[in-house]
């Protein structure tokens, strides 16, 4: 078993409304940051992980997202993983 | 004036405790995921701005950071800019 860091980025689907992206486009704009045309907010994590290989450990990833990281009806997520 | 996209990632600083990534580490390993060792969790931002050069897009996206984005005492952020 190796040890690997894998980063998951869950983000709000594009065709959806992102209410805290707005709110913070806004708050943006009265600190007179005016080139802001857009905001989206997601979340970032960093999983450390053992698995017998970098595949192996991107399908472990992949699941716990399906199952417990992402929203599957209103977030998008994906998957990078290197070697620790 | 050219259009960017940043991508801005806000994490937790390692030193400081992440109550919400231990509490997803706990959770994934409830779910039979005890391959995971530790999680750490911060926000993805996806910002949409207008700059005469991909430099000035950074600088201001940091000047944002600074101002509003991330907490300075208890967060660190890295900024990604690449042509819209």
């Amino acid at each position: 078993m190796k040890a690997f860091r894998v980063e998951v980025r869950v983000m709000p689907r594009a065709t959806l409304l992102d209410p805290q992206g707005r709110a913070v486009e806004h708050a943006l704009h009265a600190l007179g940051f005016d080139e802001v045309t857009a905001v989206r907010i997601g979340k970032h994590l960093v999983l450390d992980v053992t698995a017998p290989s970098k595949d192996e450990a991107a399908a472990r990833a992949r699941a716990m997202c399906d199952r417990l990281l992402a929203n599957p009806v209103t977030e998008d997520y994906s998957v990078l993983v290197e070697a620790a």
